[in-house]
């Protein structure tokens, strides 16, 4: 071989090598359409910028102002390390807000404001203070999010100075710029809509979130922010966001880590002028609840799209189980196990880590009447390999990149699912290669 | 620059990838004095042989004959779907062993013979009926454990045509190779031993065990045998085993995923000669139970030193929890956490990863009371980052190759202990590069 040859030889080989273990720019799982075309949303308005809390070169702040009257619900983490504007949050939506006057949501990325302590309280405290100032509202209606490293005070003074220039230019056309600034590891900005008539009123849903890593569920969530025209109670938007959060945000997981900062706020206006909705029973908040489910749903597996190193999405499916709390520990049991997530990334049909992850889980099973499909392919008959499965089979199948596990464990009616991503090279090399 | 200039600068890129993303040939952390020399165990012999169950080129099923009057105690995994040869061995020991004949303990790797339907129940069978048969014991003096590949038929003619040979060839000082018979995705056989005198009288102790990956705790082990030739009433082995199985196989992990096959047995032939331990708060039987615990601990830490893809050992230490089964969860939240582990790999003194791991817990904590080392470094205290830190400090304690995290809750005086491994690039490529 030619010298020329040789060191062309070498350099596709490093390029394989590196395509393989470095962290992609943008996700494969990404959609390709890119960010969607989201319906103004009549009462809410946005602006993002640059205040350099930790990046440079790209907005890291966003505000978003909903008109007075607004009804808003929360859900947030359960962990026992939240952070300080989680608990402020918290401590609002307890305390309710303020109906005659305007509602503010402040989101900084590249610090989470979490784990630092006593001066975590107060750079709270001096944001929210800055907007009611600015926005001409009560402090009781500003609530406030921080994502990134954990443990750093948070430079709140360059939050503070950016917060008049984001009010000067809100506008209802920004929640693209919006989603954009409250990326952190996200390798793309996640947005999802829908539109309904209420007795023949449009009402409009649009909502954007991060997300990509530290990412469980049984906590709450990432940052997510949805915006409604509906006019709907607050008791009820509550109960309702709660209720859905359960099948949606609380049902994916990327790496079985929990962040201190996931909150989940949905905001309805009021401005689509419907019969306002008061009763969670009534058909109209049916409706509205299927809607809004469609925009959680679609939001909370853009997330998982965005997965760290993600290169499969995994739906997984467990029914015929004690009950639906049990077939839920399984489901995760399975979505959180290395040992699936890697045979995922390696397009490896090994069930028989399904049945190590079933066995694990503590729930009740019966390993002589389990099943297990991967798609629509039987792969496990009660207790043993299928007669009609093959390897090659399985292995055709694998090479889809989104996937499904579905575990029967022909006990009871219990069924869950759950979505997850695969754990790859990539995931280690944005998590142990680089310094956070 | 010159082609072969570029050439060398090319090829050394290459070397520098491939070392950095192959799976080891023997673990980073492996004893560097290689497999111990394992004292000779009166009323013990062992032997090894190449079956070809799956691994070609390498001894792949080991037998050891204990003298008549051994007696033998076991945990095993609580896998809901744990393995054929598994269920045999609990109904076995259930049911008690017989006194006057001796008692064998058959292991094969390759195949783990784990849902395999009631074919496996029958390979089980035919094994250990062979065993019975050429050892003129009774099948319930049989026991048998299988690990490798999970839900294939294991090929049991081949092991039943090894038996005669296995025993014809059985000595007293055929551990070692007993030890390598049963590697799987193991880089080392791991040996401990301890020698003591019980009034007078000398004791020995010697174990070996296997396992890599799929390595969990609060379920049981991996495969674990020990032997002694100490005279001990068989309830009181038990109840000791089991006790010190919680601080010991139970108290590590690898990647949170639980194996349908852990066993851990040990067997005690009386041939020391010592007066009979038959109550477990005698002086003897603490003496005992001391040295017994050195051998699961050395052999629970070697096994963790052999994590797939290990580069770090890892001690988390949490105290000042609500109580110790408190402290316990807290500190398998921290060492099964992803994102801890690749600090770990990365040697990134993250310590907000262990506040999320410790927040992501479910237990008791106060963000505000709790306090993290890294080794003897204070790095947060009382809910913020201690004054004396520098990420200088945490960086250059993270070069070592054995690390320790410990966490103060502030809230009580719940404490435990916890071994596990980082998680490499070299965790995937064993798990996701190469089809099982």
């Amino acid at each position: 071989m030619s010298d020329s040859a040789r060191i062309a030889e070498l350099e596709a080989e490093l390029a394989a090598l590196r395509a393989k273990y470095d962290a992609p720019a943008v996700s494969p799982l990404a959609p390709e359409a890119g960010f969607p075309d989201l319906p103004i949303i009549g009462g809410v308005t946005f602006s993002a910028a640059s205040a350099g809390v930790k990046y440079q070169g790209r907005d890291d702040v966003m505000l978003a102002k909903c008109v007075a009257g607004s009804a808003v619900a929360g859900v947030f983490t359960r962990s026992a390390t939240r952070s300080a504007p989680v608990l402020d949050c918290q401590a609002k939506l307890s305390a309710g807000t303020m109906a005659d006057k305007p509602l503010f949501i402040l989101v900084n990325s590249g610090n989470s404001n979490a784990f630092t302590g006593a001066g975590g309280r107060a750079s709270v405290d001096a944001i929210c203070t800055a907007v009611a100032d600015i926005g001409a509202t009560d402090i009781a209606n500003v609530f406030s999010a921080s994502t990134g490293v954990i443990g750093e005070p948070l430079p709140h003074d360059r939050i503070v100075s950016s917060i008049q220039g984001l009010h000067d230019r809100l506008d209802a056309g920004a929640a693209a710029a919006a989603a954009a600034a409250i990326m952190t590891t996200d390798t793309f900005a996640k947005g999802a809509a829908q539109s309904l008539e209420i007795a023949g009123t449009p009402v409009h849903i649009a909502g954007f979130a991060k997300g990509s890593g530290m990412i469980a569920p049984d906590m709450a969530t990432m940052l997510v922010y949805i915006f409604s025209d509906v006019a709907i109670d607050p008791t009820v938007l509550q109960a309702m966001v709660s209720d859905l959060n359960a099948g949606s945000f609380n049902a994916i997981t990327v790496d079985s880590d929990t962040s201190t900062s996931d909150s989940l706020m949905v905001v309805a206006t009021g401005a689509a002028g419907n019969a306002k909705i008061t009763d969670l029973n009534s058909p109209e908040a049916t409706q509205f609840a299927t809607a809004l489910r469609a925009v959680m749903l679609d939001l909370a597996h853009l997330v998982v799209r965005d997965g760290e190193g993600a290169t499969k999405f995994l739906t997984v499916n467990v029914r015929g189980a004690a009950d639906d709390a049990s077939a839920k520990k399984i489901a995760l049991s399975i979505a959180n196990s290395p040992l699936v997530k890697t045979a995922m990334a390696g397009e490896d049909p090994n069930w028989g880590r399904v049945v190590m992850a079933v066995g694990k889980s503590g729930e009740p099973a019966d390993r002589d009447r389990l099943s297990i499909w991967f798609g629509d392919i039987l792969v496990a008959d009660q207790g043993w390999v299928s007669p009609d499965y093959s390897e090659d089979l399985g292995a055709d199948y694998m090479r889809n990149a989104d996937l499904s596990i579905t575990a029967d464990l022909g006990i009871g009616d219990g069924k869950s699912t759950v979505w997850t991503c695969d754990l790859t090279h990539q995931y280690i090399t944005i998590n142990a290669d680089y310094r956070s």
